[in-house]
């Protein structure tokens, strides 16, 4: 299914966040709107700002009571803005010359620009949520915002750890990716004025759709189309990121076979070692694996919708499960 | 005059403040941890925090009434964050080995751990910020990172532009340091429960303090000494930051040296060029020019103070005036 199509629902509020996403970006400095205006052309699924409109949707459909409506729209731009300064700043770390299928911001100008812009859209997130005056929403974007950097944080001290176990990885991937999902739909639902319990189970569902996210992303990363994803195979690999079907094959394997994938793994990285690892870690039911921990977080998303009213916002929000765990990019 | 003991004052506030600067940087990364701990045994001035505690006791000697005790210390925390988590970014940048006359953070580790340790701490100031629970310290932090964001990628903008005017360079500076200078000292003023009259004195005080100091550190860049400033003379000229004397001699200078010194500015930076080009500054009058703004900013600064009844808190604001100004590094 198309993601376009699932995010009809909030088609409107989207066609809204384009325009007041080129709003906020104007600034008096002429290179913020020049980088701003290369961003906005090379926008993303924008995935984050559609779960928070349609966590309020569904809260609202449930009978919450809206809070005022800029509340919403704020906190989608905030979280937009917190997912493309992490993009901006990781582009630096990993020497990214493609981000979105176009050619990245630090290629484009230089690391400088990059970090600067990265924490521009910091500050003007953080300027988005004060001025909802919402101390709730606040909190829990703030929260997030710090999860998120111990996550990037925690995950350049385990790179190249061959050791990593799969606990650690996911506490990885909750820190730095599920702490911006759940945080989008937790808003959103705190925007509609939601009951806590309608709250905790927006929470759960964006902490379990984050982690199916993030899992599919990794494997995509080893089985994906380069084309489609817009970026290079073997990416994580090239940084010495551990991600699950690696650590589900190191651990399952038989010690020759490990003994072998870590020598690879030492290597600089080439296309032939990283061939015969993924012709090992199939072999090994490393990548069926993954996918089946995908699937089991995306039930798990799923069974947090069940005390909900049907809607077109659940439904929305159920498809949406289904996109994360079989894109292809 | 030194700074220890022109911050006798608010010795205990320090004091306490470096305690809870560590207690803050606990996280469940060790990365985070280590990186926290270079940074806090290299600690730098913590102007920042002593212009909030100051303006705070200041306040309170003019019969303010004080908010929450904790509200004057997460400020105080959350500026030197903000504060560090520049410096972190601007390593990156300019790649620097030193800073604050040790080993930085991206030498040591390297440009990644960099960024991601700036983004903590923006992301820790934030949530410290969010915890004092006051609208009105969100908003005059908050206006303050949105600012020195703009400043920043203005300065780049600007860099390597021999036209670079006064105007726009006072613009720039203003952005990038006094911007947190300002808040700083209205964040004082403001958790100390001050008046409207009050804060509009704190704010401008910390405006022209952060002129007087900005202006002096580029002066630094070409007249101080590499030891006590602990960085190498002429970076700011290696990276195009065309700063207050140069402008000055630009201008005021016959249409030949002018000629020279943008001939001299186009080559690949080394110590002859620079020689030269201060030499000629100097004979325009520009580093004495520089020298008078700072000044001027420092007396603005000081008649800020006029309305407040003495104490030591004033008697200190004013001698940090003209600590900023006589600094050697």
């Amino acid at each position: 299914m198309e993601l376009d199509s699932i995010l009809s629902p909030v088609k409107k509020n989207l066609a809204l966040f384009d325009l007041k996403l080129t709003e906020n970006l104007n600034s008096d400095s002429i290179l913020i709107s020049q980088v701003a205006s290369h961003l906005v052309n090379r926008r993303g699924k924008r995935l984050r700002p559609a779960m928070v409109f349609l966590s309020f949707g569904l809260c609202l459909d449930s009978k919450a009571h809206s809070s005022p409506p800029h509340q919403m729209m704020n906190v989608a731009l905030a979280v937009e803005f917190i997912h493309t300064a992490t993009l901006l700043h990781d582009d630096v770390i990993d020497q990214s010359k493609v981000r979105r299928g176009q050619v990245s911001v630090n290629h484009k100008w230089n690391n400088l620009v990059s970090v600067l812009m990265g924490d521009f859209l910091l500050a003007k997130a953080l300027r988005l949520l004060v001025e909802t005056e919402s101390p709730s929403l606040l909190s829990t974007i703030s929260k997030a915002t710090v999860n998120l950097s111990i996550g990037e944080m925690s995950e350049v001290q385990e790179s190249h750890n061959f050791d990593l176990d799969e606990e650690t990885y996911f506490q990885i991937i909750s820190d730095k990716t599920a702490s911006l999902f759940t945080a989008s739909c937790e808003g959103g639902a705190v925007a509609a004025g939601a009951d806590p319990g309608m709250q905790k189970k927006l929470r759960e569902y964006g902490h379990n759709l984050g982690m199916a996210f993030q899992i599919t992303d990794d494997l995509l990363d080893w089985v994906g189309e380069s084309e489609k994803t817009g970026k290079g195979l073997g990416t994580d690999l090239k940084e010495g990121k551990i991600t699950l079907p690696l650590i589900h094959t190191l651990r399952e394997c038989d010690p020759p076979t490990r003994k072998k994938i870590t020598r690879l793994l030492k290597n600089d990285f080439n296309q032939k070692d990283f061939d015969q690892i993924l012709s090992l870690m199939k072999g090994n039911g490393g990548v069926e694996y993954a996918h089946k921990k995908a699937d089991s977080f995306g039930k798990k998303a799923q069974n947090c919708l069940s005390d909900f009213k049907d809607s077109e916002h659940k439904k929305a929000l159920q498809d949406l499960i289904q996109f994360v765990i079989k894109r292809e990019k």
